[in-house]
């Protein structure tokens, strides 16, 4: 899907939600235990009920990958089912040498059509560019992640006090453009997404952490659109988990609805 | 396998050799094709061929994972198929918050049961801790690489001209202790692996690098081997693909025994 398509569907569906399909074999429903693909059963209800709020879904490929070979074919299987006017980031963040990186970006572009992947940038440029030579296809690059831990290395300044996460904004940002580059930046703190996006104004940002790890919708919003709404947000345990029970995917999309109708208010304000 | 035991197979092997496992589809031995797994049928006879020379194998998943579910039986079988008393490394270079990286952990440790896995730090510290739950196996992170784009960002200064390499090698040796954490040590610059001895005087250091990045066998030797050798040199390319037809396996063999009669050199002239 390319940017224009992306941009269209946010207009459509007045909603930048991008729902995390981190489908636990642990933490699904545990009637859904009875099925050949419990996995994929989860993520088909999942999506038959909330595929109308959301623009994006994003599986995070270790709950796939701790499965096994099974666990790819329910990856493959709920990648098929999502309608093709979703946007679909396999959330991996890969990042190897060159030769090495285009197998992976061959992996979830060419044999599983994903429209991106999220890539982690420790090895530099050439674990990057690999991933920006597929047509319609996105590389979207970790720069400030929201986790606990995400400052020990990201924050690190040199002598002019500017941390790595902008080194690597800077760097990747010219590797590509904004139709085939978006970045990771978590939603902890309003005033870093408002210094990061007087760098890429345009780039669209994958923000994570709203909600339960502490960030704002609002702040988000208010620091980080630019004129093309510009921002995917993404929430999964809170959405997918909000029921164990039969009815877990009419909770969910509830919940899914919920920050639907705040980003649809978000959005009429700025008559997007 | 821990660390006595991994010491004990390269005093008894005279050889600190980790043969990687890049086994691209693309480029294995055409006769190959026919077989129902070409590409554990390939691994299947470098083993039967190099497992004398070498104490670590070291599959890089990224050519298995583009093969889809088929590619992760090839590696399940390949893993089965390595002796015991051969250390195993999934190249994974994974890397995500607390408990997703719990499920890669998983992956890797219990359901493949590989001795160790590489990790990619730039999530920081939660990224890294999970894989240090599980007794007898192996972190093996990412500092300095041998890629050409590796001093992107693994160079990033501080004001004390402290690379990020330095800060990422201080801060993940205090979250284990030598006996489950190792470090991915490039081996373009001796010196730089003088100063990393500083820092890490006891830890095991997996180097590639040597060879076709131009990597000395003999500086590394001389700059980063400690009382317990401290060092496995990884080759990847260069053995596994010296051949193309019918005997690649031993030419392979004649490949990894160049390089282990070095090492046996090196390692009797220090009376190891």
């Amino acid at each position: 899907m390319n940017r224009e398509e992306l941009i269209f569907q946010i207009k459509k569906k007045q909603s930048f939600l991008c729902i995390g399909l981190d489908s636990d074999i642990d933490k699904i429903p545990k009637h859904l235990l009875e099925f050949e693909d419990p996995i994929f059963e989860f993520n088909k209800q999942i999506i038959d009920s909330t595929k109308n709020m959301c623009v994006a879904y994003k599986p995070n490929i270790a709950f796939y990958e701790s499965l096994g070979s099974k666990g790819w074919d329910s990856l493959q299987n709920t990648l098929e089912y999502i309608p093709n006017d979703i946007f679909t980031i396999a959330d991996a963040k890969r990042g190897d040498i060159g030769n090495t990186t285009n197998k992976y970006a061959c992996t979830f572009f060419k044999h599983m059509n994903f429209d991106a992947v999220t890539v982690s940038p420790y090895m530099g440029s050439d674990s990057i560019t690999p991933f920006l030579d597929f047509k319609n296809k996105w590389a979207i690059i970790l720069a400030l992640t929201s986790n606990q831990g995400s400052l020990d290395f990201q924050n690190f300044k040199n002598k002019k006090e500017k941390p790595l996460f902008k080194k690597v904004i800077e760097t990747s940002k010219d590797l590509g453009n904004i139709n085939n580059i978006m970045f990771v930046v978590g939603a902890t703190k309003g005033e870093q997404l408002l210094e990061i996006r007087q760098i890429i104004p345009n780039h669209f940002l994958l923000v994570p952490g709203v909600g339960a790890q502490g960030g704002s919708l609002k702040d988000v919003a208010k620091y980080a659109m630019n004129s093309d709404c510009g921002i995917l947000v993404n929430s999964s345990r809170s959405i997918i988990y909000s029921g164990s029970g039969i009815d877990f995917a009419e909770k969910a999309a509830l919940e899914a609805e919920k920050l639907q109708q705040k980003m649809s208010l978000i959005l009429s304000e700025l008559a997007f």
